[in-house]
């Protein structure tokens, strides 16, 4: 019975969507509530999700642990799972770089764990089709069968642990790294006083950019989750032999916009008067 | 009659456009045949622009000068022409820093030149609507009817020197800088091994992506030309409070394209084997 039981760690707005892709398929749920806001709990109830108290007893009771947290948190949330004698299957679901991943990886191993790499792409997704999680890493076909049901959609990637994470790093320097880039030609077109004759000339090119303003309000509320996001890119790209800087401007742009953490802005222009504090 | 008379320095690809414009508008175009290649000299025929022989002569027979060049060349070319005795209206339409423009422009002025800002944004097109030509400056509505007729279209959007120059420069930040950001990104993932599984995922979301790589192709027989102008974005986004190192990167990756110059990669896969070669 015991074999049935999947941790997540922790049901936030992205884990409780992995938490039900997995009960959709089969499995029971738990996560450990200690510790955890208000916020966090009242998610975990309905969804679905069984309280196992503690982390401990989470390590005690589940055979497979899925971790999906910010990108900072990622190597020391794998690390209070090893040091509570944790020894199943542990999927790292995290966006960090590949050699990141790799260095966590190959501790939780020396551990007696097996770990799989994870990348999510996407947002919490309402249907299937929208959100992949892409898993690699010898042991990444043990756990696709927790994802067979949806509403996120499962693929392995290889059998490399790293390669889950290189694909989740390209893809976020893309779409956020354009998000990041349109903040900054924004910013700077807005001191420089041609923001406007910028919108016009735009238009004029059709209407791709006026999306992409709507993809910089629905940034701003994450920004602060995109800063360390942003340092795991511009890593991954150093050691791809391409220039980190890309994305180390993407972090500073991100870290300006960082006060609007959970809370929307209304407009680009709100948007635009937090950057003019920075300067 | 010498008061029909603009000039045009240089008829290159972009410059014969403009100066086919001014002869629809209704004025003799001359250019400058000494030192040009032969390719120059082709097209500025074929566009039948007549021949001043030297900068010198141009100088003296024309009221109106219009400088359309590589951004490196733009002070020297300005220098050069002050320096033959012009004392006209010298359109500067090079795609350099607000600042870098207003030096340029300063010392003009200081010379008893008329300085006209202008910026261009688009490819040198075949019919109207699809480019256009940003004057700002004093002077700017004085050079503005020699651009009545097409193809490329006239805006004046301002009176201060550096206005045209800073929308060219935050408009070929979000267009240039996003080409170099996914030339990067693509880099990134072949040299990861997730190049075809990211190809994948971009086409899960839509098309976008691939209209992108299309983009791609075309930047590369211009990167050669593209590393000043990322250097100058670098410089006004620094000015403007922004990150340069967005364009610090891109002008990095258009440098790695640089042997391109002139000629059409094949393929994506030609663009990424160049890449390779600086790791």
């Amino acid at each position: 019975m015991t074999a049935q039981r999947i941790g997540i760690l922790h049901p936030g707005e992205m884990g409780s969507v992995v938490a039900a892709t997995v009960r959709n398929s089969g499995y029971e749920v738990c996560w450990a509530s200690e510790g955890r806001s208000q916020r966090t709990r009242a998610r975990a109830e309905n969804a679905g999700l069984i309280d196992a108290g503690s982390l401990a007893n989470l390590c005690d009771t589940c055979r497979v642990i899925i971790s999906v947290c910010p990108p900072e948190f990622a190597a020391d949330l794998a690390e209070q799972v090893l040091g509570r004698g944790f020894r199943g299957i542990y999927l790292d679901a995290n966006a960090i770089s590949p050699a990141h991943k790799q260095q966590i990886g190959a501790r939780m191993q020396a551990g007696g764990v097996r770990f799989v790499d994870g990348g999510i792409i996407g947002l919490p997704p309402k249907s299937r089709g929208q959100t992949w999680l892409y898993l690699s890493g010898e042991h990444a076909d043990s756990v696709a069968c927790c994802f067979q049901a949806g509403p996120i959609e499962v693929e392995v990637i290889g059998t490399e642990v790293g390669k889950a994470s290189a694909l989740k790093m390209c893809f976020a320097a893309q779409s956020k790294g354009s998000i990041a880039l349109l903040i900054a030609v924004m910013g700077a077109a807005e001191h420089l006083g041609v923001l406007e004759d910028l919108r016009r000339q735009w238009t004029r090119g059709g209407p791709a950019l006026d999306k992409s303003e709507g993809h910089v309000l629905r940034s701003a509320p994450k920004a602060w989750r995109y800063v360390p996001e942003m340092h795991e890119i511009a890593a991954t790209f150093e050691a791809a032999g391409m220039p980190p800087e890309f994305h180390q401007a993407a972090s500073e742009i991100f870290d300006m916009l960082r006060e609007f953490k959970n809370t929307d802005p209304a407009s680009i222009e709100e948007v635009l008067t937090k950057l003019r504090e920075f300067r």
